[in-house]
């Protein structure tokens, strides 16, 4: 059985972990394990895949016979070195939104664009936004039957997407702590209308990328709006999510399209309480959808809820999902 | 100077406690107060008005002599007791959902419909439900200016909506306990898309509420959808919101009304992380608007994020305004 040898850029942050232990699950076929971090952490052990390995230090010569390079270590990290990790053979999964909406790298989730795998002339692939995986997952099924107008969705984002700096921070102010350094204000007991750094016309970065990521992967142009907000949630994002269609669209055939979707399950069974929630959708690699409804006075509306781990789906199961494909596919 | 005599039933909850706290800061011209509580909290001392009063138990003798009754006390209680207090002479300001939707019950937002006052037959004013009022206080002076074609809110609301059994069971939660007795599921470090229970279509009453209501209050029809989302918050309803206007509207013009409706704050300054959030709207009698900004995609769309006190603007704070107004025109 062929093997690769996979290096991981970011080994000991919190995608870092969890991409280990995808990788572990799924018994992916790892040759040489190269875990890479930043000198300040280098010497630290961790366990993996049955043995020890030292952290060593990310240096342009890292990335030698390696086959496949997972880069979860910042935007500047991935900007200096995945160029060069690229052009010593490996291809680079990024999990950074540096490269994504670059001409000629492919952001993808492979429920919905595995043909762009294909066409991937700088050997850098991009792993897109958490809060834009979940959501074109639910969106592209329902777009292919239907046709999507418009969408309008406010978040409720989880403190790890801001890594295990903001896991930690939370804790902290869970047990009292009302210091914030990680996130603009306090997040405990509160919830922060802002998630990344303002942009033009009042939207932050995090909404613009729902909008340009989810235009790229779906190859798609309706009109998008988004309201990202932090909740003080461990680690699953949950969407409030309206969809206008071209036709008339009952709750009824949304679900008929929704069941039979990849990766996607169907919660959606209020009279006992059950739709999809952060505690029930934490460590799985799934993404939840429930609260399928349409609405009271347009029948081309549908609003629906959707919730998936921000870890696994968000970033570390895509990423190794777009592996997989790759894989497949060269 | 004219006092009233003033029955409160419900004083024993969170509501209740917010609704003497407000009395006292704005002097209210009480004559009596007549705390009422069910048969169970009968007998306890409460300190309000400079002095200790023993709550004591409703019954239909109550309302006698009594001018103001404000109901906080759930449904049931209402449902029996309202009417009575009502043929007793009393205008009754009644905090439950039950009469709010029946013909000749005046459903009141002061800055909203005060006029609707006017019309009383029934000696009964409903004060609406907390995410419906802080939304038609920020819905009313744009639809005035612009006209609203439609409306999609998605809400984080605080346990306090649950009253001080909700409050309880969070703080329990932040602590470590993992029962969920008053909410469906636990809430700490969860959200949960669940407010009320299921009625038809698949929304929950809550979310009902927040269509019919505005409705009333608003004495419009245009297009609403809610999504009513549990967070764990205190006490403090946050909004997102996207209104479709009859006309294109910029978030400058926005400003400019919103600038000059009663009781709204606004805090849109991003660049200084400036906009509403549970933590500082807590405690206070505004509610406060951030985060507007036009759509990218249709000129008639804005979206915009509000927040306020559940205790006080959603309930407590209304029924006194909707004391003072009912003083005014009576």
């Amino acid at each position: 059985m062929k093997t690769y040898n996979v290096a991981l850029v970011g080994a000991s942050g919190a995608v870092g972990a969890e991409l280990i232990s995808i990788l572990e699950e799924i018994s992916f076929p790892v040759g040489r394990f190269l875990p890479l971090v930043s000198a300040r952490s280098a010497g630290q052990k961790i366990h993996a895949f049955s043995q020890e390995y030292t952290l060593q230090e990310t240096t342009p010569e890292s990335f030698k016979d390696i086959d496949i390079a997972f880069f979860s270590a910042g935007s500047k990290v991935s900007e200096q070195l995945a160029p060069l990790a690229a052009k010593a053979g490996a291809v680079v999964i990024d999990n950074t939104s540096f490269f994504r909406l670059e001409e000629g790298v492919p952001l993808v989730v492979p429920e919905v664009n595995p043909q762009d795998l294909t066409h991937c002339p700088k050997n850098i692939l991009a792993n897109p936004n958490c809060s834009t995986i979940q959501m074109v997952q639910v969106l592209n099924p329902l777009h292919q039957a239907f046709g999507i107008v418009r969408v309008d969705v406010s978040t409720y984002q989880a403190a790890s997407g801001a890594g295990k700096r903001g896991l930690e921070e939370l804790k902290a102010q869970m047990a009292g702590s009302t210091y914030a350094q990680v996130f603009p204000h306090p997040l405990a007991l509160n919830v922060i209308p802002q998630i990344d750094v303002f942009m033009d016309h009042g939207y932050t970065k995090e909404e613009l990328k729902m909008v340009r990521e989810t235009h790229k992967i779906m190859h798609a142009d309706f009109a998008i709006s988004a309201t990202c907000v932090r909740v003080p949630v461990l680690r699953s994002h949950s969407e409030s999510i309206s969809i206008r269609f071209k036709t008339p669209v009952s709750a009824k055939k949304a679900h008929g399209v929704l069941k039979n979707a990849p990766n996607i399950v169907l919660v959606d069974d209020p009279a006992n309480k059950l739709y999809p929630m952060p505690i029930t959708a934490t460590s799985t690699d799934q993404t939840f959808v429930g609260r399928v409804r349409g609405d009271l006075f347009d029948p081309h509306t549908l609003h629906l809820w959707c919730v998936a781990d921000q870890l696994r789906v968000g970033a570390a199961t895509n990423a190794v999902r777009i592996a997989n494909e790759w894989i497949k596919t060269h």
